[in-house]
């Protein structure tokens, strides 16, 4: 078995007021992470931060040196609660200031007289950052190091990651298979649990659900190596059937 | 103006693999908000972290201390996968066995002959502490200091938080009031600013917004003042209206 690239891993950082009031639901973590898996980028750790310049300094300074890629998501629009860009500049001691790229493209991609202060905003950027371009609204994102700056807007977002595929070096890509079955976790754990202790390189998850009316388990056999995984699958079926328990779905 | 109680914040650390791998949408960040918020409690930060003991343990260590509040969600269950019980007791260096209180619940929950061993794990907690009660399927949570700790599951979370009020005692309510209109960020940041600049205990958030085919910003306005709030709606509203800006809602 190939052994995982250990360092390929990362981690997401929320800025944003506006999530931990609850008013906003983030759906931007699950579209990362799914989206870094796949580029085998395991993410290990998500930190969600108040606007405030002190936290998003401490917290790209600590997570820059923990994890080989780390993604922030908000606060680099155009107004005065946007303060990602000139705190990442701090936290790297860089300069802040107009970004000619970023400025050249926001200023091509509004009429003429439209690239007004609140705009150029958008183009003060940390000195010889990468910029991470943007289809959907002009206004890039930007990579320093190893940080790299994302919206929070998630179909702006969404629209943006696709050019940063060249960027991520990833790993073994995770792989996962799920089983669902109708019965509580409570009968199913203790065999559950021994065939755990039998996979090493096997990280086996259970899930209870409550949908349609329906009482299940999800059971998550995760690894980066697919006939592990098969094995795995096939001692928890044997298991499920002796106990003559429902297979929802495979 | 009353002084707000800076202390009365609080945490909350989501344990799960399925959150992070992107599998599971994660809800109970924003309903415990939201709660919170009702109870004077400010969520300062979220981590999502991994179900692995050491991570579980170091975060609650960090977090217990920096924040007056800590929450967990999930790995309390009856499963391997479920180690937050274990972890939370080794974090506060107390015996993990069989609590007399939570092990009665559980005995008398379950009809006779089925309290079998994975259920029983559920009866393993700190030494010490106190029960969160559970409503809806019989397995308690638990307190250990200023740590709470609560499912993953969200329903089976908001029928428990319920007996949770007379344990936290909240500061001052974090008030808002919102003001949506039909515009974009880049032409209200600078009139935005300046309003900011000259409210200190009010906090002005700006959120863009794409929805029903309506491109718009919705402008939060957040203190425990609520007189601030109105006089700085007021401004608001004053220079919307110079800008002939169509407002949706307020």
């Amino acid at each position: 078995m190939k052994k995982a690239n250990k360092k390929t891993n990362s981690a997401i950082i929320v800025i944003g007021d506006e999530i931990l009031s609850g008013r906003t639901q983030d759906i931007n973590v699950s579209f990362l992470s799914k989206w870094l898996n796949e580029l085998g980028v395991k993410v290990s750790e998500v930190r969600i931060i108040e606007d405030k310049e002190k936290s998003i300094i401490s917290c790209i300074r600590e997570l820059k040196n923990k994890f080989k890629y780390v993604f922030t998501t908000g606060g680099i629009g155009p107004t005065h609660d946007d303060i990602t860009s000139k705190s990442v500049a701090k936290a790297f001691k860089l300069k802040y200031g107009f970004h000619k790229e970023a400025y050249d493209i926001l200023e091509k991609y509004y009429k003429p007289g439209e690239f007004n202060k609140g705009r150029k905003k958008m183009a003060k950027i940390p000195e010889g950052a990468l910029l991470i371009y943007n289809p959907s609204s002009g206004a890039p994102g930007f990579i320093v190091e190893n940080v790299f700056c994302l919206p929070g807007v998630p179909s702006i977002l969404q629209s943006m990651v696709g050019g940063l595929k060249n960027k991520i070096i990833g790993g073994n890509k995770i792989l996962n298979k799920t089983i669902s079955i109708q019965t509580v976790e409570s009968e199913i754990s203790i065999s559950l649990a021994n065939i755990q202790k039998r996979f090493k390189n096997v990280k086996i998850g259970s899930y209870p659900f409550f949908r349609l009316g329906k009482i299940g388990v999800s059971i998550v056999v995760r690894s980066i190596d697919k006939n592990k995984i098969d094995e795995c699958c096939k001692q928890i079926i044997s298991f499920i059937n002796k106990k003559k328990i429902q297979i929802i779905k495979r």
